[in-house]
């Protein structure tokens, strides 16, 4: 079987928060058409697709609640399945999703060639904090306006992309080793990402700019992808919306770890790369051989606890030297 | 508190088969006085840094233990143990460990500056295999050779090195994020590999050579740093020993996961850097502040298997789009 799957990222330039659903929308549907045209079987857009990233500020009542879907899909939104279909190729999403039951989650959707949902994933890691920051320009508060996700990290494999096993991760997930290390143990081949991550240093101090950031960005998707011998797509909704500027360096890694289609811009902007997919082979049967090579009885404070603990309330440490 | 610890690495060149124990201990000795000229606090040498590096070949009886250390210090290594009482100046070194009672390990110390072991480490992540490959030019025996390490990742402090906590790992280690998370959760801030990585692919393939593997050997300690917001230093054997290839590319990297010194050639090289520990806070207490950010109930799979699993067996999977 030909396993060489076709993807493309659709960076997104900014989404203020006057712009209209209607307009937004049409800019997803050009770069998806754009990505179709160049035979892909997989287009992956940015986190929270649909709106600016709302995060940034304190908000309450119907503004809050404009930027949620309360279905998947709806009305407003509806159009991209329906292009979809047309065109014969799935997309990765980003968006925020409010329940039935009034649970609101930071979520993406893999969705399959005839606009059908294909899996469901929500944002595990959330940055940030739940009471504004007077002092903070912009704020962070993916905590008070998500809960944690409830999913876990799950992959899935379907016939419509060669039966890649894939898996989804959401912006700061991407800088969670752990995250990678739960798809990498369910044979994770194409891992796809979307973000919104600041120019600046989002906790308020000049510890970080979007130089630093980018780099960051790009560094934990090459390692992990590496470590965990898959494929990763990253894509950013990049440049400035209302003031605030979010970083761009949307890629495509390879097993290896190597960026492989790069984004040049802060805009609206298509990569492409084919994956072959039976080069994650190396990895996982090599180097990264699980199976043969992890010792997990020495990994038991990852999931013991959350926080750190201080050197001197381990077993061993200085006594180690027998 | 001053926090700056100023480090060394000692890279070596490549040691022949055929050398003396008296003449590598000589280059040691050298890298060890001019690291000392620069006022440092601690020199990194290689993993089994006082012979070649061994398990490439299939080897038994007195050879095999003409590369394995009895005891620790003992009458050929003690003129290193002499080198930091006198210039009073701690060292990290890896070496072939032989026990008392017949267990053999690839094992790590580091040495204070009075020439006392502070700690102790045995690599757990071996790679390699126990049967040799006929294929094979060269071989990777470490699992012949060696047992896993049975002391976990333990961290510690000493007032000798500015109570910075300190963290040591051997070669493969470096590549196994869940070994830098382990010593993250105990608030690592400087962790100490040493390594001996061949420029060919090691698994007899062709599929990398010196310049993927020297990409792959930083990447991995770049991300790790980051991700753990700590200092690491990596440094290797490199060069030609008896016709097989190490790479270089020793390093020092802080908390940002950037490169702040790095070894150019492949030979006998010292590099040196501030170490401000105090640059591990920004990470600690914000992105990577594990209490408020890690979610250890969705990383079970991590410690509840060694290899992987399908997707198929998991729960979740294809049913999350409720």
């Amino acid at each position: 079987m030909n396993r060489i799957l076709r993807i493309a990222g659709a960076q997104m330039g900014p989404t203020q928060r006057a712009d209209t659903r209607e307009n937004t929308l049409a800019r997803m549907i050009s770069l998806f058409e754009q990505a179709a045209s160049k035979k892909v079987d997989l287009v992956v857009f940015p986190e929270l697709a649909f709106t600016t990233f709302f995060p940034r500020w304190l908000l309450s009542g119907p503004e809050l609640d404009s930027y949620f879907e309360m279905d998947m899909p709806n009305p407003s939104v509806q159009p991209l399945f329906d292009c979809a279909r047309r065109l014969q190729t799935g997309f990765y999403v980003g968006y925020a999703e409010l329940t039935p039951d009034g649970r609101r989650f930071n979520t993406a959707i893999i969705v399959g060639k005839s606009g059908e949902i294909l899996s469901k994933y929500r944002k595990v890691h959330l940055p940030g904090y739940v009471e504004p920051k007077r002092e903070n320009k912009f704020q962070q508060l993916e905590k008070r306006y998500f809960e944690y996700g409830d999913f876990g990290f799950a992959c899935f494999e379907s016939p419509q992309f060669k039966n890649a096993v894939l898996g989804m991760l959401i912006c700061n997930d991407r800088r969670w080793a752990e995250a990678w290390r739960v798809l990498g143990l369910q044979n994770v081949e194409l891992v796809c990402i979307g973000y919104n991550s600041a120019a600046y240093d989002p906790s308020g101090g000049d510890g970080e700019d979007a130089t630093l950031r980018s780099f960051h960005s790009k560094l934990v998707v090459q390692a992990n992808a590496y470590m965990n011998a898959t494929w990763a797509i990253s894509i950013a909704k990049a440049g400035v919306e209302d003031g605030a500027g979010l970083i761009g360096g949307s890629c495509i890694v390879d097993p290896n770890g190597q960026i492989v289609a790069e984004a040049l811009t802060l805009k609206d902007e298509i990569i492409v790369a084919d994956c072959d997919l039976s080069l994650c082979r190396h990895g996982k049967d090599k180097m990264f051989n699980f199976s043969a090579h992890r010792r997990p009885q020495w990994y038991g404070l990852i999931t013991e606890q959350s926080g750190t603990l201080s050197p001197s309330h381990l077993p061993g440490g200085n006594e180690n030297i027998a």
